[in-house]
């Protein structure tokens, strides 16, 4: 079976998120010994547990875990970063050593650290932290032609899927998208854009910090590449290709997967949002499994959010990625799910 | 000593928070493998915890607890609220029992629950979660005469530090603020609306959910208490006995308890923020232990925030109280201190 035809396998086994079970829930909400609604947008995440995993109360996570998807860009020859291409290992070998960002943030919050590495233009050394399933050693400078062809996004997208599966497989029940690869919001401002019809402008951002120069520069890279390709949205693999990254692939099949099997996935920033375009493309009923984790600072983050309709838990100014402000969201979730489990009800507590 | 003298006592231990740990945190900042500010308000966390404990990097906290400060409300006889002072005793059996919102939260969060009656109404059953220190039975009615005398605010003020101390002591190392008292969002609004200047309409919201009528009341009997009593601002014990709650004038005491032992204080909603403008009066020093954990949907709240000058970490539209919104900030004010801890340095990890 093709890769292709594998994705549209995974698409197929999605179901809609349980809307008697999120009604159960919704009733339970104003069961439990505390005002109605007083609980806010807390609430309205533990019904949204109840519909994923279709029970009332929700199952409470308990082994959250973060999928880190690499990939670098040949886009980056276009001088949209300061950075150089080899701070994608380096930084991947931050994240197997238990030193980086994401790591730090993960151990509060319990969460593994996995590594999917679709596309890094180097070699890794091996690490229990890290998985292999390179598709190829970085995409084509999308302004060239086609970033990777629909067989590489195909099989990109499968490599997330299984990568994701295998965490679930061994006990993960919330996910979180994370992601590395230098130059990687360029391609995701290309895919957001693509997906929502908006500007250019109004989806590029500084990134890791870009100058007013580069940012400039890295805005026109996005409107050439939009005009260069013939982007069909209805068409999400062939955008994907097109404009897109191997990390963005592999974190929309993570996301097709969660949604397959009724786990959550909480999105981190602008690399998740573009990811998150393309899965509900390919499978809208994907989307009533997504969390929106954290508003990335990054301006296509919000507009992607805002097409998917999706309002972050977290707001404190994040541009890292890595799953960072995803993995700040954790806790929240968690709470979400333990005060439908774990509060007695007005009747219990022998009130009013 | 009299309860006041305590009170100087205690205030006149506490100490600026500490500039050269600030300085040297934020300098760390920089150094750390992520793209300079990156992770925006978590960055400023992380110096403001340095500058807390005078070390940098800061201790991350381990053993977050909860205190959750009560009482009772003599203006409840002007019809504030629909609920029947019962429900206060009644909730603090849920704290106990473990089956309330604060418990659900704080479980996910790992901290621990204690709650101290400082002024419930009835007696209550003795229980390892409870810390009695009654000061009175509830206070008097505000509209009727001051809510309590000086000297009670100042013992209640007591109780708080005592019961702050002696969660240091044990080892709590994160100290967040919780309330439980039928009515007590109306003294909270007079306080706020003392200290900021501004008028009951813009401070008196609808706690646990009001109708439009009861709210027209409740904002009333905040106007007319505030013209009743000779308030002045700069005699923080006075405005507090005269128009403050008990469990207000412990969660002040608590503040100032953090404060003197360099231990950050994260605040929940209106009832904290009003206890923290009492605070605040008695030792200005204390604002730089203070993290605001959520903004909640109380008006007050807000009111409260913006004349501190602080920005709450969460904003999800809570206002159950209880301490729910501030341990929902717990994680993220330890994941700031562990970025600052756990995290390579970019000579470190060989890069730049």
């Amino acid at each position: 079976m093709s890769a292709e035809d594998q994705v549209a396998r995974v698409v197929a086994a999605i179901e809609p998120v349980d809307r008697v079970a999120e009604g159960a829930a919704r009733h339970r909400q104003d069961e439990l010994v505390k005002p109605r609604g007083s609980l806010g947008r807390v609430e309205e995440l533990g019904i949204q547990l109840a519909a994923i995993a279709a029970l009332c109360p929700p199952p409470v996570p308990g082994r959250p875990a973060v999928l880190v998807a690499a990939g670098d860009h040949g886009v980056l020859a276009q001088g949209v970063s300061p950075w150089p291409q080899e701070i994608t290992a380096a930084m991947i070998g931050g994240f197997c050593a238990g030193t980086a960002a994401v790591n730090a943030i993960a151990n509060v919050v319990g969460a593994e650290v996995m590594v999917l590495d679709v596309g890094v233009a180097s070699d890794l050394p091996p690490h229990p932290r890290l998985r292999v399933a390179k598709v190829r050693r970085g995409t084509a400078d999308l302004l060239e032609g086609p970033a990777m062809t629909r067989a590489e996004a195909s099989a990109a997208v499968m490599a997330g899927v299984a990568a994701a599966n295998d965490l679930i497989e061994a006990g993960a029940d919330l996910l979180v998208t994370g992601d590395m690869g230098i130059a990687n919001t360029t391609p995701a401002a290309c895919l957001i854009a693509a997906f929502t019809g908006l500007e250019p402008g109004a989806v590029t951002g500084r990134g890791t910090g870009i100058d007013d120069a580069t940012l400039e520069l890295k805005t026109k890279v996005v409107g050439t590449a939009l005009k260069a390709h013939d982007l069909d949205p209805a068409d999400p693999l062939g955008v994907l290709a097109a404009i897109g990254g191997l990390e963005h692939a592999a974190l929309a099949g993570m996301i097709l997967a969660g949604a397959a099997r009724r786990i959550p996935v909480i999105l981190d920033g602008v690399n998740a949002g573009a990811a998150a375009l393309v899965a509900t493309a390919l499978a809208p009923e994907a989307l009533g499994y997504l969390v929106a984790g954290h508003r990335s600072v990054e301006p296509g983050a919000t507009a992607a959010l805002t097409k998917l309709g999706l309002d972050p838990v977290i707001d404190l100014g994040l541009r890292l990625g890595e799953g960072t402000g995803g993995l700040l969201a954790v806790p929240v979730v968690v709470a979400a799910a333990a005060v439908l489990a774990n509060m007695a009800t007005f009747a219990e507590a022998g009130i009013g």
